[in-house]
């Protein structure tokens, strides 16, 4: 590989939100890659508060393209990941990541319990839908570095939020496992020809209206 | 640089959330190709509904530090940025994504018509609070690039939610420009000697308890 091809930037410039793909098959290692670097993002005090549902079976895509408001790329998408950040935080859940991390860390650190009874403390106060908003924002920051990964394997990846959530939550029986959907990400390989969308340039507001400086 | 340096799953195993940093300043191209990533995240409908204050002036970020629970990292970054999100989806914040948008693609364009007149109609729907949730997810999204970006570069960027965002809101004086802030990231370089989380080994939840696949 050449060194601008792994260039975040150039790799981020290269990619766009393919709305149609050809259905080519993006390789188990690099969806691995791709997932891997998913799983290396960070969160709120570490808590991981979501699960990717990833789907590659044919007939299911099918049955959410509607629910999806017939976007191609649902079908035309190599794999179909679900974003499905928890419905709560639940002490349950949160005693779980940190009896994990105590035990991955060979020790007990009072750090951690600190850090422990405060994420008991913090989410208790919120109610449940605050707290799925809070645990989806954390699946944002997932996403995003999913597609830039995703971009820097030249593999598409579009994030779309234009499908019902509700629907697909029934659909993919979330709720017994305590998940919403929040997002869903098409990933695999353009439709140079028939996507509209390829052929139009890149625009972004200029970084002079992104960023002030405080110097 | 070597292609290990360039690997996104290396740079993101090298990353950290720092705890200390040494106030070493990061050279201004580096933060350049970060901010540059931030601004090139996708986000929903294109409208980029954020903006990002950069604070190096060090009396500034000695008044934040109090605020952000005197969390080092705050006055020891290099450069701290604070994330601010629309506090609304308005009509005409909309119209200016989208004028800008025709104007940059040199003719209006009946597709992009559409999307503005879904934009408008959708965001009318939900309250201020709703919108300020959604417009701050987008910010996570471009938050978790930059963390990628980063790390790309071997530079430390600690993502922040431990501050008082009303009190920081009222500081910068976030209210006039209608924005309110969602994240600091305090960017920089490692302290190892100080930094009791540097000798900590990362913990992620195993690649199966992330990711179900439906075949
Ligand atoms: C939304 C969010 C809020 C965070 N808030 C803080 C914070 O206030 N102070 C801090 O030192 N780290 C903060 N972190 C860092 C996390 O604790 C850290 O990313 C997580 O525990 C995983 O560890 P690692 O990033 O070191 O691998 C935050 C991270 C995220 C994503
Ligand atoms: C939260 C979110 C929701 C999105 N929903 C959709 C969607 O449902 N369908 C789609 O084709 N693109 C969707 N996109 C892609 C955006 O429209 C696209 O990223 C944005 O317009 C910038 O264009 P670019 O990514 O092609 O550079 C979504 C992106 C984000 C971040």
């Amino acid at each position: 590989m050449t060194t601008e091809k792994l260039d975040i930037n150039s790799a981020l410039n290269w990619r766009y939100a393919a709305k149609r793909m050809t259905g080519a098959v993006v390789p188990q290692d690099v969806m691995g890659r791709i997932l891997e670097a998913a799983r290396l993002a960070p969160s709120g005090i570490g808590l991981q508060p979501y699960e990717i549902l990833m789907i590659t079976n044919a007939e299911l895509k099918k049955q959410i393209l509607p629910i999806a408001a017939n976007q191609m790329q649902v079908v035309e998408s190599s794999h179909l990941l679900v974003f499905a950040p928890w419905d709560d935080y639940t002490p349950e859940r949160i005693n779980g990541v940190f009896d994990y991390l105590n035990q991955q860390r060979e020790k007990v650190s009072t750090t951690l319990d600190r850090q422990r009874q405060f994420a008991l403390n913090y989410f208790s106060k919120f109610s449940s839908e605050e707290n799925f908003h809070h645990a989806a924002k954390q699946a944002h920051i997932a996403l995003g570095i999913a597609v830039a990964a995703a971009a820097l394997e030249r593999v598409d990846a579009t994030p779309m939020e234009g499908f019902n959530a509700q629907e697909l939550d029934r659909f993919l029986d979330l709720k017994s496992k305590g998940l919403r959907s929040s997002m869903l990400m098409a990933i695999g390989y353009r439709d140079e020809a028939n996507d509209w969308n390829f052929k139009l340039p890149k625009v972004r507001k200029p970084m002079s209206e992104l960023v002030t400086l405080y110097q």
